[in-house]
């Protein structure tokens, strides 16, 4: 059994918070822990992250997809698999249930010539998320703090900038996920305040790993 | 039935210079040609193609793979299809018998979480080569060639300086597609002197596309 949790929800969830908060909570009970975020967390993946969010080029929604997968498989073998294998918890910001809800439900990608969940597997080089926290917000909400982090100067990228129909089917798109993978998911309501949220992120994690 | 010519073979093995006398030649006759090549023949593929090959990144096998796949998938929707749509004829150098060999074949990368070949075939976007040249060169000649171009100052790329085994496997990898691809793979003898080869040039197109 590996210690990886994967932390998702759409922009503005509160996932990336909460992710910091659970790291602290675990080091601070001994816990060796790696916390990483997808895209971008490797050299290699930094500049993958570049191509598919700055805004210069709009790839097509196949290579876009494709381009998210290489980004993930060199951060599997990279930093994942190896924190993993040395005992660590990691504890990462998206993974696989990102790209299922923005690359494939939200760009409408068919299936087709290919499998595409099977795609999804061969891209986490084995590595499947023991725990996931699905932190569940409207997407009206959600784009309320995305606005105001924007007025903070926060600059956002290429698919913060898609029509809010698109947020609305990646948010559809977790809720599916949770519905037919509910031993693996955990629902968190992320609407409460940070206090609310968190108290919700450590019972599951002593849930699930049966911690006192 | 589309007009796409995919040249195929081992770095040194002609198929560049054969394209381009290709291309005149159909010219020659009056028809519209598309000249294009993988990876990097789009803005977006051009970065792709530097991560790829100018050694600064070692990507993990899978990631290379859907790296490539990715440059292919945003070529062929921003450039090939447009231009076979435009009743052109498209000479690709390097395609999807490119990947198989280098990317699955040579990096012995294993078949399991996914079907590879599915994999291929949704990097293609529904666009698959009418006609496919193999210029079959033993991995000597060959690898003389590039030599010599490198004394020449040819840039060497880091697939390039991958070892002699490697490119064997590259080069066996093309003859076993051809033995099962034989109506689609025409085998030219890419021994012979430049017009020695493009005689069998001329020929594979003429047969292949009943030309006179």
């Amino acid at each position: 059994m590996n210690r990886l949790i994967t932390f998702e929800g759409v922009d503005g969830c509160g996932k990336s918070t909460q992710l910091k908060l659970a790291a602290q909570w675990l080091r601070g009970r001994g816990e060796q822990v790696v916390t990483a975020f997808e895209p971008g967390d490797t050299s290699l993946g930094k500049e993958i992250r570049t191509l598919l969010l700055a805004g210069e080029f709009v790839p097509v929604a196949e290579a876009e997809l494709l381009m998210f997968l290489a980004d993930r498989a060199q951060h599997v073998r990279e930093k994942i698999q190896p924190a993993l294998d040395s005992g660590a918890w990691v504890l990462c910001d998206r993974y696989t249930d990102s790209t299922l809800a923005y690359q494939l439900a939200a760009r409408k990608l068919a299936e087709g010539a290919a499998n595409l969940k099977d795609m999804l597997r061969f891209a986490e080089c084995g590595v499947s998320p023991q725990l996931t926290l699905w932190f569940d917000v409207s997407v009206t909400v959600a784009m309320q703090r995305m606005k105001k982090r924007a007025e903070a100067g926060e600059k956002a990228t290429r698919l913060d900038d898609e029509a809010a129909s698109f947020h609305q089917r990646v948010a559809e798109a977790f809720g599916h996920q949770f519905e037919f993978n509910s031993g693996r998911i955990t629902r968190i309501d992320a609407e409460k305040d940070i206090n609310g949220v968190f108290a919700q992120v450590e019972q599951a994690l002593e849930a699930h790993f049966s911690l006192s």
